[in-house]
């Protein structure tokens, strides 16, 4: 062993090949596993030792341990029969940008201390506005800009905090937040929003959930009555979230309406497209940004459904001055020439971390390595799999579509009630072979089957609904026989 | 060409192992490169297409790119010639778990989603409990427990909203941050909790920043003072956060006295260690925790100085109960029937994002690789070679120490001018041969040399102090030169 103790390059060289292997080998054998981990509460942690290792311990060692220890208790989102919650997709080219961008070790907080980590990462997030036909206010060449943050759930954060800022001529940053802000969203919005509304001190009691339409979009003229009846109390409307792709349903408010009202009333316009947002690198699905003109923000994620591992949020503002003005503090030792200029963009006042990995290299080796081509070909592939899916289901007698079906997701239920969808869910997470999650939608148990993983074709979709149908089937007869004993 | 455009498992193995090659070959030729880089601002940037590739591309172009576009453009912080800010250190070990935990793409948000990525991170920073001397407020096993965030100015910003929730018995979070809160830090404290008080709605004029001794550490006498001052104002006292290890100087803030004030008057107490944390390996170091049985909450960065590639921040909780109930928010979509039972950790209410990646897994190939004894090593190899500079700065007549040195930091000066230790600095790290960063103390500019890069080792040391005496030796001929003209 190295008496430093360091991994030599010649070692690093040798047990990182063998992890590509053992990694190649995973993803070639990952429909063995059951996609949803089946091991009790404690289980993985029993396993472990109650002390850290006081000497060295061989390579060998740990990725024994990781295929005892560690496998049983991991749920398999890359595999192809992850139909659960909304995908975390991933691919070859992500992962090798993952590993450059480790072993860059690059800290961007700064421009001087990543230029390349802050300039890529620019010129991808314009590249993206092109790709999915966002407004030109986005563009970093414009008064805005992108950047990539971990999550929807901070990007949103971020959006509401330069709002509030706007809002109180940044009086809220200093005195705190004191002015009586009213927020709006729909009752489908992502529970990250109300998280975000009280994390950043405007309270939840001050976060309007509009109602929805039948197809559980925000009813806009809801959203009008709300904001007139909150200016009529005294109170200060400054924010709405739009949702482009619920995560219940894959909804989309309706931008151009909600816009105008967001316009009319002066209020911060923030989008979240989270999900659904790559769906308009296909012109045919691009209608799902109509009205984004009217945004002051917007959030997509690559880490769902662009194959790029999580984490990669992508996140837009139109007047990035607003963002930065809300979140920078300079102190003497963060400093330097170049931020000096007014000539560079320093991340770290984009977001509320300081520190920041360099992200943009997964995302270019994807785009790269797929080509826009190669991606319109999986978000079309995906689509076309939730059709197929839905046409089982609308077949079927025993089955109803619970809402209406957009997009790569499709919400359904075994007719009858609620306990029965719920034991489908269970037995089909149980049984390994697919993993689905649930809603509830008018007070009904709903099921969701998302179609996003990165390997998902048609084949794996007609196994799903056989295990399904299945499932169901022997759900039916228990529930006979039991009857019939009564 | 795959017709699907994936990069197909042979093709993953194959260029895998090219991009193990390149990175072993980087690192080991690291040093070539100079160490900040040498770019103007948007020279990254013109060298890149402005449109995306709409076929796929091959990954030798990308390959090429990297070398000829990118790597001018990267500040290569894994170079032992590293010493500015705080380190961002990284590892063999640690970019393999990076890798592996990109491949399995898993996103822990709930423990059904993730259940070894959930109990192995529990687990070890379980562990890291006994290794680092902490109390045992911060076992899992206890009331507390541990949590892997982003970064130090997320964790610390956690920290500031379960105190001013248990301050307002949850009251801040449904009616807004309404409440007169005061929080109290050092004026030498890191700028993120400027920041994370400004988000949460409890503004910057309700931050005090009290006054530090000539160690630079915090007066707890006259952080008592501020508090019953305020409390006479009427306002309400909630949170301190004491650093231990500040950014500007390594100053350790006075747990002891701090806790006693904070039980006292029943406030918050965080403590940010955030660089200084891991010296608590070893024994000798460990009296920098003294006092942190008091303490409610506590963080440090793996990614800083424990081999652990960014990011890694390790964040505690004597009461994770008021944590979780700060930051939950359980829409129907998530809830889950191991969640119900109260039996398992799900970490998305621990932190601001909902979803999270498997970190845990380089942490955990870390500790096994090196074991106590190997990170011990390290940390003690490092303050060695600080001793090293901290000993030639003494004994050279034309330099100063400018603070007390602690742990791995130097803060130093050439005597004279600011002007002229600006210079100093922008010479050296324009060589390419080291990089510096400064701050101010007293008014003045001062140099800091921080040690905590992986690979640095006594003759890094030495041939830095060779050049900053060699950069000074010019700059004071020129100096003389330009005196004897006028």
């Amino acid at each position: 062993m190295d008496p430093t103790f360091h991994m030599s390059p010649q070692q690093f060289r040798e047990e990182a090949k063998r992890l590509i292997d053992w990694i190649a080998a995973y993803h070639e054998q990952i429909e063995r596993y059951p996609v949803q981990a089946q091991v009790a509460p404690g289980a993985v942690r029993a396993g472990l030792p109650a002390s850290p290792p006081v000497r060295p311990e061989p390579f060998d060692a740990v990725l024994r341990d990781l295929e005892q220890k560690i496998i049983p208790g991991v749920t398999h989102w890359q595999s192809p029969n992850f139909y659960a919650y909304f995908p975390g997709n991933s691919s070859g080219p992500s992962v090798l940008g993952e590993l450059l961008s480790a072993a860059f070790g690059v800290q961007g907080m700064l421009w001087v201390t990543g230029p390349a980590c802050t300039e890529l990462e620019a010129h991808l997030l314009d590249w993206l506005v092109g790709m999915l036909g966002l407004p030109q206010q986005f563009l970093s060449s414009s008064t805005g800009g992108g950047v990539i943050q971990d999550s929807a759930s901070s990007s949103s954060l971020c959006a509401i905090l330069a709002a509030r800022e706007r809002a109180t001529n940044f009086a809220s940053n200093t005195q705190g937040c004191r002015q009586p802000l009213v927020a709006y969203t729909s009752s489908q919005a992502h529970s990250s929003i109300e998280k975000d509304v009280k994390i950043a001190g405007i309270g939840s009691q001050n976060l309007r959930l509009i109602e929805v339409d039948s197809s559980f979009a925000m009813r806009p003229e809801l959203l009008e009555k709300a904001i007139e009846a909150d200016k009529r109390s005294g109170l200060q409307p400054f924010f709405v979230c739009a949702t482009v792709g619920t995560t219940s349903t894959m909804a989309f408010d309706p931008l151009p309406e909600i816009g105008a009202i967001c316009r009319k009333h002066g209020l911060w316009l923030h989008v979240d497209a989270a999900m659904a947002g790559p769906a308009a690198l296909c012109p045919e699905f691009r209608y799902i940004h109509k009205g984004m003109d009217l945004a002051d923000s917007y959030v997509f994620d690559a880490h769902k459904w662009m194959f790029t591992n999580f984490d990669c949020s992508c996140f837009y503002v139109a007047d990035r001055k607003a963002l930065i003005n809300s979140l920078s503090v300079v102190p003497e030792y963060l400093r330097t020439q170049a931020s000096a200029t007014g000539e560079v963009t320093d991340y770290r006042d984009w977001h509320v971390p300081l520190g920041r990995r360099f992200r943009a290299l997964k995302l270019w080796f994807v785009i790269r390595h797929y080509g826009v081509e190669g991606l319109q070909f999986h978000i079309r592939r995906h689509i076309q799999c939730a059709q197929l899916f839905l046409g089982h289901v609308n077949n079927d007698p025993d089955f109803e579509v619970a809402a209406p079906p957009q997009l790569n997701l499709v919400c359904f239920r075994l007719k009858g009630a609620d306990e029965l969808n719920q034991k489908l869910m269970d037995r089909l997470n149980k049984s390994g072979e697919l993993y689905l999650s649930h809603t509830k939608l008018n007070g009904r148990l709903v099921l969701r089957l998302c179609v996003g993983q990165t390997m998902t074709e048609e084949r794996h979709i007609e196994r799903a609904w056989q295990a399904i149908r299945r499932e169901a089937s022997r759900l039916r007869e228990t529930q006979a026989k039991s009857l019939a004993m009564d």
